[in-house]
């Protein structure tokens, strides 16, 4: 298991998210071609993505849909419930906290906790659960189980914050502020970073002759 | 130019990411090698992506980087600079609008006009500009030659805004509602997902083992 790629956990979710659809119309069976072509990828890179974790499959009669993409939910951590505080309680952290789509995906996330050093907000309700400052972190992460924490201060409070939440205990951090967060090397930071798809969509702008390759 | 792989325009993202983090540390010159290093690709793939779109570099002494970098941010579409505007001000285009990083990267997107349909929002103003009914789209749009849309309402509202902005004369949209938008097809919908940065959080936490692996 020590030489995953990351690039293969990103093909993981998306194969993941092709299987959900392919299920959503009905479809019952799939193979490395078919998810190939959707993903983008070469059927030895879906092969090979999916021999990491085991043996899907049978050859020649491709994959069971409900099977593989029960069995990618279990390998990307998606079968158990994950506990998320927010940090940031702007304008990011109210729009996150009221995302509608959270629950309708196949995993759940359950926001338990807001956080915001501004004294104006603490105390104020979101989803019923009262914004607290941050120095209530370690208890609070505690006590509510917290896996997550969503980093949506300015860029220049992020690191202070991101240490906080290392302090107080949690496993993961989901970064929306534009800066590189230093972090012990058990802790994992996953960037999120709307730009990258403002790039590709400046692409296909300059390039309308390509708009029949898009997937 | 007809067969470009949309996985390749991602790349190039990528690839672009790269090479300003070793202008940044004054890195004058690189390598298929190390692109794909960091990319986590092969060498023979980052050749194929830059292939398509000419000759980069010269054998045996790898490539130039502020040259290639320079190339890539034309061949993207970043040395010109995108007008847009932002549909829906709830949190979220209020977030987007105060996104501080806007300027700092070696492209620029310009926040031309903000629009929400409702009354007690229309006339506000965010950045110096009043936000406008969605009716005064395709006026705006054309006055203040609008390339890109965000869409930022909630899901159920999205594909009448995405209507509404297509009709203004929009090129393309940037979707961060959470459902998949019908378009022309000379119109290209670039979605955003925080989602799958969560799953690959999600899985990163279950495997704390793979740390080391991080990119």
């Amino acid at each position: 298991m020590s030489t995953i790629p990351t690039a293969t956990i990103s093909r993981l979710v998306t194969y993941l998210r092709i299987l959900g659809q392919l299920e959503s119309v009905g479809v019952k069976k799939t193979s490395s071609d078919h998810l190939a072509e959707e993903a983008q990828v070469s059927a030895f890179q879906v092969r090979k993505d999916l021999a990491y974790f085991g043996r899907f499959g049978t050859r020649g009669a491709g994959y069971s849909v409900p099977t593989l993409r029960r069995e990618l939910s279990r390998i990307l951590g998606l079968t158990r419930p994950w506990n998320v505080a927010i940090v940031g309680m702007g304008h990011l952290g109210h729009a996150l906290a009221g995302y509608s789509s959270f629950e309708q995906y196949d995993f759940s996330f359950s926001l338990k906790a807001f956080f915001d050093k501004d004294p104006a907000k603490v105390g104020r309700k979101v989803l019923d659960t009262e914004i607290r400052h941050p120095r209530e972190l370690p208890r609070v992460v505690s006590e509510k189980g917290i896996d997550i924490g969503f980093v949506t201060v300015p860029r220049a409070a992020a690191q202070g914050v991101a240490d906080q939440l290392v302090a107080a205990g949690i496993k993961g951090i989901l970064n929306f502020a534009p800066t590189l967060l230093n972090v012990p090397n058990e802790i994992h930071v996953e960037p999120v970073d709307f730009l990258v798809g403002l790039k590709r969509l400046s692409f296909y702008i300059q390039n309308p002759q390509l708009k029949e390759e898009f997937a």
